[in-house]
């Protein structure tokens, strides 16, 4: 019998009643129910506990019970006297565990043994309803926030109502070594809680309450963690409980189906998933563009494209250099719709997909950025035969964007996919705002998402959300010159980018970059050379890039000036266009 | 001479040219060009340097130089060459001051004295020029991290051209006593930054390059501090340089003029200023509302108010009950257009207000949330006498919204022109994400703005921003009665919240709190009793309250509660009408 896989209420977003109803359609078994989003609905604990029954969801827990334990016998009747109200709540919810994190209140005292015997109190109390405590360390408990100091509490108590709830974000957030959890006999683990987070040095409390993720999505090791906790023979709900400012307020739905996702990605690295395994890429099959403006093919054409036909579909045409091939489609808002990967088994791939609660579509997915994900069994090998005088040999990596508020899911959906591992995050200072570059990469098949945080709107570039096609050369100056002199609408970038690269990295060649607008980077490993073309159809760009070495960027330095050359570049265009 | 006022370009979103205007506009008198702007400019440093004198902007600082001082001989000779690079820049651009801040190298050594003699050789060849160099200690550098620190190697070094410059959130920051800035010779101080920031227990550096706020937004004595500084004698720019990330994507015209606001009350503060003083407030002469939906008037006639004429427009008409006067407009759009205070002399109101570069409207002026303050001499007394039956007695407070990325500014704004003091901030977690409110008040006249933090549009509640105006009572319990008696659309509270206020707080009087939907929060001066209408013409709403002792609060906690009932009502209302 599996663990089944619940959800807190608290990760998703909107009242009880749509939080139940999204848990539900995302498939999962339980539900933990936060305080908060009972004490706001208007339904009785009977009628949740009704419709929680029609949309097939346990009621795991009941949560938070705060700043019970350790306390003058006064205030101890105080909190018996909440405390039963509570679980006559319970009883009328249907669940029978409560959870009583430790104590943060100034009114507590510094004694395990007191803490123990109060804890033993509320047990009995809760046992003779045949309901049970789970107690937790939080990692800013005043006095207990360890598990192994939780644990002693639990132990010296010696009540069989009285057992431990673990929370992998209290345990790692403070840097415990989960390796203790071994000596903790499973029957006694009552609850397990689960939230990955990115490693922030900041005030624990405000991490906690602000910052956490889904696994999978941070630093944590939740695997080696869930090890541990199956190990004792746990055999209750793997729980996420993840408080996190974006997901509060976005669209549950979406949220419910990001959780589920991360849990199943979670049980595969457990070894105790059933998820089809990724198989590996070849590489991309290819990237289409939809769009109606002829500048798009007149540029590919001045890369050093060739048009093919494509069988059977007269709105798409076919362009190939080297190993990349791009589609052009029919279509009145320029964006890339598309991007295809190569593996021996697409069919895999497709399957894995699925299960990943993936919504299908011709070939292949839909991602939550709105892109199409195909699988194909080989490159697109369109003319079957390579040109001596490409410039291009294939794709480096494409580039897309989405809303602040879905990217951590948008970059799960894809890693876990197609089975990439995450590169290290950039975040750099654009002119118009911070932007956050996550990217993911098998060394074949390379995804970034570039996300402006905080955006509003009213404020903006030319061009807000621009995404791109980045292509390989083995010279960035020599292609840079020959698209030139085709006509290609490359970006020109300032001397004033020169003059402090110089200053910076005196690179090889500087004279040669300037005169080509080629941007340059160098990190321990090799060099990157790159320039760019103009914004096409207000929305895509191309990149040509040269890796010179293992250099293992995207030139995020650069992005800065990339952007306000392409601001100026749209101005101008639009002067031109205004005075025409 | 007064010291000239500037503004780092990092504090500004967009391109080089965007900053520039921005800050001219607001009428700063100089600005430090973060090199980062001048990078990505297509303007060469003459352009730059002319632009700037055409807009009459002084260029007093070009920043940041890193990562210099106390290396070995081979790094030195890098790092001297990089400098020139930059100074040969300068001299392009016009200016003579070049910002060193303290290193975070790891080429650097822990070496006082190699410090001064490299910052010697520096000074030296920015001498040549005619140059000087600013050195500043960052909070998180790996050696040189406090103002004195920088001090004793500015005095070692003994070069005419090495000087300081201090930043109040590198000495703030840390918690350094800016007493010591007295033994620093006023012309040892070659340039001042100034910025506030929120207290966040967080690792210093990224509380800097993401929180800092303008003076007085944040919580540092910013005041005392730049009084120790002009007490030396110091003569040079009162120069804002702040890395907020909201800043860097909002319109930089608005955060121009906010920054400008901010200095503006700051030397009012340190007594150097020529803003006319706020004179007290006697209370709230109005609040207006416009709107077509008939249930606005409908609902104050129940609540108790009695509809008189004003003189002269046809389409407003005033509602009044003990101290309260309310203004309904015709309006297709239903929301707070007026907030009326009423002063002794609301001349110099007007006068302060234009000081502090508010856009004038009629009788008042326009706030950067978009309502109008206007300022008369008297209460509105339309009647001329008291009813004895009046449930209400005044206006407690007007609650509006403003987008996150303008509420900063709003909040400076309401203060800074009414005279108000801040009070704390709340934040909570509403069904829909977090809500930061903030509220300021002289006692008499409270004005709340609550912000959803982060909200992107795309999933909302039914009613995304309402507004309310809040009228106070001496009797709650029997205030509602009376209404819900005369049929006002009062807002439902379920009763699983009385269940928990019950476990939580046990109020006196829980059976009628419950029956009459009134709420309860209880802080240590005293307690709050409160109710609320339905939301009316999709916008706006009532609330009435009753403080008990000196509760200082809004009853924040219960907020969450009011949104989700709201939402309740709203879509219940919204079925009904489909099935209608």
């Amino acid at each position: 019998m599996p663990n089944p896989l619940s959800i807190a209420t608290v990760c998703l977003s909107g009242t009880l009643d749509d939080k139940l109803a999204a848990a539900a359609s995302a498939g999962f078994d339980g539900v933990e129910i936060f305080e908060n989003d009972l004490v706001g609905s208007s339904w009785s604990p009977k009628q949740i506990r009704e419709r929680c029954a029609d949309l097939g969801l346990s009621i795991d827990l009941y949560q938070p019970f705060r700043d019970f334990e350790a306390v003058p016998p006064d205030i101890l009747e105080a909190n018996l006297r909440r405390a039963e109200r509570k679980l006559d709540l319970m009883a009328e919810l249907g669940t029978d565990t409560m959870l009583v994190c430790s104590s943060v209140s100034p009114d507590a005292v510094d004694d395990d043994d007191l803490a123990a015997e109060q804890l033993h109190q509320l047990a009995e109390r809760a046992a003779e309803r045949g309901m049970r405590i789970a107690y937790e360390a939080l990692a800013w408990g005043r006095f207990v926030n360890t598990y192994d100091h939780s644990w002693r509490i639990v132990r010296r108590a010696g009540h069989p109502a009285l057992g431990l709830c673990l929370d992998s974000f209290h345990v790692l957030s403070r840097g415990s070594d989960p390796s203790g959890i071994r000596v903790i006999p499973g029957d006694k683990l009552f609850f397990l809680q689960l939230a990955d987070a990115p490693r922030l040095r900041m005030d624990v409390l405000q991490w906690s309450r602000h910052h956490r993720l889904f696994p999978g999505q941070g630093a944590f090791d939740l695997t080696g963690f869930v090890q541990r906790v199956l190990g004792t023979g746990y055999a209750g709900p793997l729980s996420l409980e993840v408080f996190n400012d974006v997901f509060r307020q976005s669209d549950p739905g979406g949220t419910a189906v990001d959780a589920m996702r991360s849990l199943l990605v979670l049980k595969e690295k457990l070894g105790i998933g059933d998820l089809p395994a990724a198989p590996p890429l070849a590489g991309y099959a290819l990237a289409e563009v939809a769009s109606n403006d002829t500048g798009i093919t007149d540029t590919l054409a001045a890369l050093g494209f060739r048009a093919t036909h494509r069988h059977g579909d007269e709105s798409v045409q076919l362009w190939h250099q080297g190993d990349a091939t791009l589609a052009v489609r029919t279509g009145a808002t320029t964006r890339i719709t598309t991007v295809g990967v190569a593996s021996t088994a697409p069919e895999v791939l497709l399957q894995r997909a699925e299960h990943l609660l993936a919504v299908p579509a011709e070939s292949g997915v839909v991602t939550p950025d709105g892109t199409t994900l195909t699988f194909t069994a080989e490159l697109t090998d369109v003319d079957g035969e390579d040109n001596e005088t490409d410039l291009l040999t294939g794709i480096d990596h494409v580039s897309l964007t989405a809303p602040f508020d879905v990217v951590d899911q948008t970059a799960l959906f894809y890693r876990s996919v197609l089975g990439l591992e995450s590169e290290p995050e950039a975040e750099f200072a654009a002119p118009f705002g911070l932007v956050r570059s996550l990217s993911a990469s098998d060394g074949r098949v390379r995804i970034v998402h570039n996300v402006a945080m905080l955006r509003r709107g009213e404020w903006a570039p030319a061009v807000p959300d621009p995404q791109h096609i980045a292509f390989t050369t083995t010279d960035a100056i020599a292609a840079a010159r020959a698209m030139r002199a085709r006509g290609a609408p490359l970006l020109d970038i300032g001397d004033n980018y020169y003059d402090d690269l110089d200053a910076r990295l005196a690179p090889p060649r500087l004279a040669e970059l300037r005169e080509c607008s080629v941007l340059y980077d160098r990190d321990e490993h090799g060099e990157y050379l790159h320039f760019y073309t103009h914004i096409l159809g207000d929305r895509v760009f191309f990149e040509i890039v040269q890796r010179i070495g293992g250099y293992a960027g995207y030139g995020a330095v650069n992005s800065p000036v990339r952007m306000a050359a392409h601001r100026r570049e749209r101005l101008n265009a639009n002067d031109h266009r205004k005075f025409r």
